[in-house]
C-alpha cells in the first residue's frame, strides 16, 4: 500500500472519529424537544445523552477501523501508532506522518463541526466544554474531577486501550473481529469516563476543537498528550515483555 | 440472480428500512408512560429516544443486508447505488431498475406506518417532522438548523457513508463482516444528525413519508436527493481514484 | 443429534427469551432510583426504558442461538418454526415436538419470573400489561392501540421476522453471523412496536405470562397466535416461491 | 501458554471487568448535567443509566474475551472457572491460580476506582450500594427485593451463563463469535437484575468493591460466592451430561 494511501486513510478515519464523536456530543447529546414533533404529547428529553456519545465514538472506529484498516491498520489516533510502536509493530519511521495525518484530520473535522454547530440560532462556544473539548480539574472537567484523577483515568484507560489492540489483533486472535472490540472498547472507555475528562485517550481528538475553542483548551492540552501517550507506551512495552506471542503460531 | 428476485430484495429491504426505522421514530421515540404499566409507580419516559430511533436506522440496514445482501448487494438506497456506480462497482444500466424498486418500497413502507400509527385515537400528522419526514431550516429542522448547515451536514454524512460501504465491501476487506460495520454507520449518522435535518442519506426514505405528508415535505425534497446523490457521487469517485486496491487481493 | 437434545435445547432457549425479556421488562424497565445509591445525588430515573428492554429480547435469541443453534436449530419461537416449515427448512413431523418445548419453556420462565417479581414489597399483577403480557385495543396495548393496528403490526413484523431468518441462514449467507441478525432484528423489533402490542411476534412468549396473569390476557391470546402464525406462514412461503436459491450455492 | 501468562491475563481480565463495570456505575450512570455544558439549555440527565452500565459490564467480557481469550481462555470470574471445571473443561489443578489472579485483579481494580472517584469534591462512600457493591434484602437490593428472590436471580442467571458460554465455546459452535455471545449475555444478565441485587453472577466482582466499604458489604459476601458457583456448578455439569457433543466433531 503506498505511504500516500495510508496517510489519507488515517486522514478520514480520524475526521470520521473527531466529527462523529463530538459532532454527536455536540449536535445531540442534550438535543431537547422543543422544536420537534416526533410524535404528539412530547413531555421529555430526547437527546442521546451519554450512552449515545459513547457508542458514536465506539462506531466511528468499528466502522472506519473495518472501511479503512485494510489501507492504514486503522489507527486514528497518535497514542495507538507511539503504543504500536513500543510493541514493535509499528516502524519509528513512519510515526511522524502518521501523527500528522491525524492531527490535520481531527482539525478539519473539528472545523467542519463548528460550521455545522453555528448554523442553529444562538449557538455559542460557551461552558465547561464547548464542542466536545477535553478538561479537567474543577472548571473543565464535565464532574468536576481533579488534575490527578483525571490524569490518572486517562493513563489506566490508554493502557488498557491499547492492551485490547495488542491482543485483538495479535497473531493468535482472530483477525476479522479485531474492529469490533477495539470499537466497542472505545464505546466503553467513553461510558465510564465522560464525566471525568470527557474522554480523550487520543491526542488529535483532543487537539482538534480545542484549535477552535483556544484559550483554556489549549492550556490544558498537555494533559490529554501525556497521559494517553504514557499509557499507551507503558501497555505496549507490558505487552510485547509479557504477553505477546513467542512466535507467530499461524 | 435474476433481475426479478434483485429488485424485489431491493423493495422488501428498503421497505423494512423506511418501515422500521421511521416506524420506531413514529410509535416509540416519544412514548408515554400514561397507558402502560410494565412496573408499578412508573414516574418517567420509557420512550427510545434518538439513541432508540438511531439503533433502530442502522438494524433495519444490518439486518436486511445479511437477508438480502446476497441477493441484491443490500443498497436499499438510491444514492449508495448511485455512489457504488461512481466507484465502478455497479453497472448503469441497474440503475432505475433499483431506485424504482427502493422508491416503492419506501412508498409501500410509509403507507402502512400511516395507516397503523392511525390507529391510537388522536394520531394527526402535524408538528415540524410528522411521519417522521426530513426537514430543514427553523420550521422543519427538529434542532432549527439552516438550509446551509443542513446540506453541508447531508452532503457530509452521505460522503463519509458511502466509504465505509466502499472500505467494507472492498477486495481487502472481511466480507462477513461488511453489513455490521454498513449497518452501525447509519447507526452513527443519525445519532449525529437527526436534531439537524432528522437524517436522510437516503432519497428513498425523505421520499416514503413526504408522498403522505404533502406540502412543504415535498417542497423541501430536492435537498434530500441532491445533497446524498452529490456526497455519494463525490464517494465513488474519491474512492475509485484514490484509495481502491490495486486488483483484487484475494 | 438426538431428539432429546434438540427438545431440550428448545425449551431452554424460550426459557431464557421469556425470562430475560419478560425480566428485563418486570424488573428494570421503570426502576426508579427511590433505594439505589449508585451515586450520589440521583435525581433522575435509571431504569432501561423500551430501548433496554428492546436490547434484552433481541440478545436472549442472539445468545441462545449461538449457544443452542447448532444443537436444535435455536427456533424458541412457534412462528418460527412454522415458518421455516412452511419454507420447507423444517420436517412437519418435527412440529409438534418443538412448539411443546417452546410453550413448556415459556410458561417456566413465566412462573420464577413471578417469583422473583414478587419478592419486592408491593408487588402486584396489575395494571395495562402485569408481568409484560400482550394486548391490543384501549385497555391492553400499552399505547392505546386498536385492535385492526396491533393485529397488521404483529402480522407485517413476523412476517419480516420470518424473511430475515430465512435469508440469513440461507445457504448463500454466511452462516457464523446469522444470530447477530436474528437477534438484532428482534431487538429492532421490539424498538419498533412495544407501544403498540408490548410486542409479541412469538405466540409462547405471549402464552407464559398470560397463564400467570389470566383473565383478559387469555382472552386476547388469540391474537397473538394466530397473526405471528400467519405472517410466518406466508413469509416461509414467500421466500421459497420468490426468493430461495434455486439450489444451494456452496 | 506459560502459567505466568495465563495468570496475568486473568488479572488483567478481571481487573478491567471491575474497573470498567463498576467504574461506570460509580462515575457516569447517574451524571448530571450541573458542571456540563456539552451543549446550550440542558434541561434533563444525561447519565448512563442501566442501560449503560449493563452494555459496559458487557463489553468489558466481549473485548478482553477477544484480547486475553487466546491467552487464558478469558474467564475473568471464579464462578466461570469452577463451572468449566464441572463441565471438564477445565482442569481442577488450575482452579485455585485462577481464582487468586481474579480476586486480585478486582481488589486492584476497586482500588483505582475509589481514588479516582474521591477524586470529585463531596465524594462519600455511602447509600445502598456505594462504590458498586452487590447486595441483598430491603437495605441493599436497589430494589429492596429480599434474600429468597436475590438468591433465586443470581442462582437462575449464574446458570444460563454458563450454559452460553458453554454452547458458545463447544466444538459444534463457530468459535471466534463467543466473545460477542458470551459478553453480550453479561450485559442482557445486568438489564435484567440490577435492581434485584446491584448484578453479581461473579465472586470476584463482588469482593472487589467490598473489600473497600467493608461491614455490610462483607456481611452479605456469602450469598455472591454460594448462588453464582453453585449455578455454575449446576450448569457444568448439566451441560456435560445432558448438552455436550457425544465427541469433537472437527
Amino acid at each position: 500500500m503506498s505511504q500516500f494511501k495510508r496517510c489519507l486513510a488515517e486522514f478520514i478515519g480520524t475526521f470520521w472519529l473527531v466529527f462523529g464523536g463530538c459532532g454527536s456530543a455536540v449536535l445531540a447529546a442534550a438535543f431537547t424537544a422543543e422544536n420537534a414533533n416526533i410524535a404528539e404529547n412530547i413531555r421529555y428529553p430526547l437527546g442521546i445523552g451519554l450512552v449515545g456519545v459513547s457508542l458514536a465514538f465506539g462506531l466511528c472506529v468499528l466502522t472506519m477501523a473495518y472501511a479503512m484498516g485494510p489501507i492504514s491498520g486503522g489507527h486514528f489516533n497518535p497514542a495507538v501508532s507511539i503504543g504500536l510502536w513500543a510493541a514493535k509493530r509499528f516502524p519509528a519511521s513512519e510515526l511522524l506522518l502518521y501523527i500528522g495525518s491525524q492531527v490535520f484530520g481531527a482539525i478539519a473535522a473539528a472545523g467542519i463541526l463548528y460550521l455545522i454547530a453555528s448554523g442553529k440560532p444562538g449557538f455559542i462556544l460557551s461552558g465547561s466544554n464547548p464542542l466536545a473539548t477535553n478538561g479537567f480539574g474543577p472548571d473543565h472537567s464535565p464532574g468536576g474531577y481533579s488534575l490527578f484523577a483525571c490524569f490518572i483515568t486517562e493513563l489506566v484507560l490508554s493502557f488498557i486501550f491499547l492492551i485490547i489492540i495488542l491482543g485483538a489483533t495479535d497473531s493468535r486472535a482472530s483477525g476479522g473481529f479485531a474492529p469490533i472490540a477495539i470499537g466497542l472498547v472505545l464505546t466503553l472507555i467513553h461510558l465510564i469516563s465522560i464525566p471525568v475528562t470527557n474522554t480523550s485517550v487520543n491526542p488529535a481528538r483532543s487537539l482538534g476543537p480545542a484549535v477552535f475553542v483556544g484559550g483554556w483548551a489549549i492550556d490544558q492540552l498537555w494533559l490529554f498528550w501525556t497521559a494517553p501517550i504514557l499509557g499507551a507506551f507503558l501497555a505496549g512495552t507490558f505487552y510485547y515483555q509479557l504477553l505477546s506471542a513467542s512466535k507467530p503460531q499461524r
